[in-house]
């Protein structure tokens, strides 16, 4: 039985196979070899090898996510079967080197050569060949590469950290919980594991050179913990465990279908935060008011070109359907930061969290945000849209993207199309400058949205995902406590409502706290809700503001949390 | 005649010839070569040259720097009269490899056993084999790499950037100014320019490909126009300009031994920022009230290992002696974001500016801050010493720096070791959370000193060093505005002063707000100092007040600009 501890980040026992994700080992030494022929042969064996392989991994994946998934493998073996490519590597061995060699100096030609050309297909080729040259020199050396589309039977995954693209191959029907190396609680697993509503541990630090592929793991969701090939009587323990949390899950049922409202009938928003179409249903399962962030990059990612402006209008068309006239806040594009779009060119930045991103990159870029407003107004009228701008952090900036979507709703009326007369407009409150002059903006934009997740880290100068100084990611900072106060206060004074939608919204030390302060909205992934609806329906508005004061007169997070915690806490 | 326009950000007018830096192209083709004699006689030449080259750089560098600068050179001699690496390279050429192919596969192999080796010393052996097969390999491709320190005539550097450790090199007698194709006013070329008091035009964008190595060029640093080869008629034009902006200098010289003071009678300081003791001269010559700014961070620059506290001690009695009793704030080390001690083996991290730096990494690395700590304050009795912390977010961090200080403090008392007992200790305010509850912050602390650069580059989430975004680094941004605001009016309230010490502490259009806010100190580079106490002589500093309740309710950075433009430039 081994322990390790990290940092839990999604509630929930799981007990299951480890599925380590290990990056292998490829090296190899440059050889003379002798004897041409079985070195010929050996070649050939892996190419065959990687074939089989491969025709199996696009059968999985067409079978699993569709054909769109599958076409990657279909390009791979292609290239497998591209008889000049064997031909160049055989060329290479008959010069007296060994197959590993070969293989690497002929798949490394052709990548320079397609990435030399300036040409967004081409580049694709490069990493085509790479795949299938990693794929056959893996067979050659006899070490085994991951697939996480061949994930067939519950499995913990193990890895150093899960990124955007590769989470985008997840199965969710057997990846029980997810164990990393680094990360913190906002890290893209941590929020993938609690959107799926599976348990996580992150921050592990060893987990990936400590659990054994195959072995049964334990992870406590709520402590941080993983066990591995735990006793009989551990095993016991954490099912129970399990059990019984389940049996608290559904104590949460009954708030299913109640209202949103402290226990002295002050009602608020609990809406969700959604990164998908399809996550939709699970706002909707667990009782959602609406939707505070529809995070509508994820539309633009994986794949090779931007989406099209049907492709977006059918996406927001569905989420505003489903939620059938509830509120849903969609964000315009934010991408650049830590998610990038291969496609789009952009250029390696030094300080990516400060730079080229969201709203900056739409104004400058006008034809990929007018093809998303576009969208969105044509999809307006199938239920209840607020369009929310991302990083704003000037009023200019705010003015001129309102103005291109009136410029493009008016466009549409001319083409006879119809628009919804009611959309709201607003903005995303999450770089401070946008904070400290809510005042200004509450005049011009319909709602704030207050980005917890980005002002913090901006407020702070911490980044985040960085390891060594998330302790400065503080969401009880007084600093950060007096911006929210008066981003609401601002917002207030000119009418206007506001939301949270980062993970402090959910969070059970801030609530007491925002809901003192009057925050109007609070979105928050889908697990969330119906916690954050039970905590609110125990505690008392005018109580609260009581101690509102007294809050802030405390100088450090720490005694925040102890505050909250000694006094707010029921 | 060909003219160019970028970015001024350093004042006047240089003449001279073009010293471009540019990367060289040392690529070539891997080849079979079948006169085997004849490639290692190429390969020997090539040794031969670059055995004269460096001998020569080192004499040179002996004679501008002293010898410690050149036994980097004197190393890479030995390097390249060690027997082993040669008969190395000959066996490749015996393989039937070209020259420049058996150099670089041996070197990398050098490169690569030593890099593997986890010990400092031999990591820099790595850099050195870099070094001088680079150089090798110029000689055997006949094309010319680039030393600053050969340079010996007058000239004007064009570069695509500067960065602190080239600039290290520069001699300031032969270098009148800079071009660079990328960077803003806030770069460490533009900050280097002006504490050198040499023109210097950044982000031209094209200056290292369209100007000509050795080519007569004319930059004028207050417009930002770079001309090559220019006509006699230009040439005697600018000549005329460059004679004129020395008489203005010449204007200035009366406000060298006045006092700092508003024409309405309001006093405040006028100080300069120095990054190593000599730079103490320039202030003093400038007439600074004090230092507002003294950079440590210099001090850890360009070297192997960190200074012992003895190199410390002398360095800051140095510039406390040469300021006679006049205010002297020293920062403590400020290391980290885009400054990078390599001997430190920092990781690499994705948002440097929002990462492990400055006082961040001095409260973890204790033994470093300590060193530094008992260097200042044994230096305390030179002068009047007033000790900064940087990058302060928490109330925590300013607590712990201070408590360390004093800890060591009274170790220092303790061994008999004299320690000033009036040494003020303040901090930065250059993280928006630390500006938000400075109030907080001046209970505790004995002055605040606002870092424009910074705050403004966090407040608007805006990286300074990009150029795609760099048109929100907005000092008039309201959000500043109100924020230094409240900074002032917070360190007042508690009987404290405070001072700034970012580029907008110098900046004419800022000025008049900061004196109408009652910012006391004013740090800036040298050259900004008699014109800054020009400026403030010609202002009243009631007048301005009546401005500012009017200033307070403009709504974007350009309509700041605007008002200061048309009603406070006198």
């Amino acid at each position: 039985m081994l322990e390790l501890n990290g940092i839990a980040v999604s509630n929930g026992i799981a007990v299951a196979k480890a599925y380590c994700l290990i990056e292998p080992d490829l090296s190899f030494e440059k050889v003379r070899v002798t004897d041409i022929d079985a070195e010929k042969i050996r070649l050939k064996e892996a190419f065959q090898k990687a074939k089989s392989e491969l025709e199996e991994v696009r059968d999985i994946a067409d079978r699993k996510f569709g054909e769109e998934k599958a076409a990657i493998f279909s390009a791979h073996l292609l290239l497998l079967g591209d008889p000049e490519m064997l031909e160049a590597i055989e060329a290479k061995i008959d010069d007296g080197w060994n197959a590993e060699f070969a293989l690497q100096e002929t798949s490394n030609m052709y990548i320079e050569m397609f990435e030399a050309m300036d040409n967004e297909y081409m580049q694709e080729r490069a990493a085509d060949v790479r795949d299938v040259s990693t794929r056959v020199l893996s067979h050659l050396l006899g070490v085994e590469i991951t697939d996480f589309s061949r994930i067939s039977t519950d499995v913990i995954i193990v890895a150093e950290d899960l990124t955007p693209s590769l989470t985008a191959q997840l199965d969710k029907t057997f990846v029980k919980g997810f164990i990393t190396d680094i990360g913190g609680r906002t890290s893209h697993s941590a929020i993938l594991a609690r959107t799926m509503e599976i348990p996580a541990i992150v921050g592990t630090k060893t987990a990936t050179r400590d659990i054994v592929q195959g072995a049964q793991v334990i992870i406590d969701g709520s402590t941080g913990k993983v066990i591995m090939n735990a006793t009989e009587e551990v095993l016991n323990e954490y099912l129970e465990k399990q059990k019984k949390s389940e049996e608290e899950r559904q104590l949460l049922e009954k708030y299913r279908s109640l209202e949103s409202v402290s226990a002295d009938g002050h009602h608020v928003e609990i809406a969700g935060n959604i990164g998908k179409p399809e996550d939709v249903e699970l706002i909707i399962e667990n009782g959602g008011d609406g939707i505070g962030l529809f995070r509508t990059e994820f539309l633009y990612m994986d794949r090779q070109e931007l989406p099209n402006e049907e492709e977006q209008f059918t996406a927001y068309k569905t989420v505003l359907e489903k939620m059938q006239g509830k509120p849903t806040v969609v964000r315009t594009l934010d991408i650049g930061g830590d998610k990038i779009l291969p496609y789009l060119k952009l250029e390696h930045e030094m300080n990516p969290f400060l730079g080229y991103r969201a709203v900056r990159l739409c104004l400058d870029q006008q034809d990929i945000f007018r093809t998303q407003l576009r969208a969105l107004l044509r999809a307006s009228i199938y239920g209840n849209l607020k369009v929310m701008f991302p990083m704003i952090a000037t009023l200019e900036e705010f003015r001129e993207a309102k103005a291109l979507l009136l410029e493009e709703k008016q466009k549409l009326i001319e083409e006879g199309i119809p628009v919804s007369e009611s959309i709201e407009v607003g903005m995303m409150v999450e770089i401070p400058s946008a904070a400290v002059i809510a005042d200004l903006f509450a005049k011009e934009a319909d709602f704030l949205s207050i980005g917890t997740n980005d002002l913090i880290q901006y407020t702070l100068a911490a980044d985040r995902m960085n390891e060594k100084i998330s302790y400065l990611y503080q969401p009880y900072h007084p600093a950060i406590i007096r911006l929210v106060k008066s981003v609401i206060e601002s917002a207030h004074q000119h009418g206007k409502w506001v939301g949270m939608c980062g993970e402090m919204a959910g969070d059970e030390i801030a609530i007491p706290i925002l809901l003192a302060l009057g925050l109007d909205e609070f979105s928050m992934s889908a697990p969330s809700i119906l916690n954050t609806r039970a905590q609110i329906a125990k505690l008392s508005k005018s109580e609260l503001v009581g101690h509102l004061e007294q809050i802030c007169t405390l100088t450090t997070a720490n005694e925040v949390e102890g505050y909250v915690k000694k006094y707010l806490l029921k």
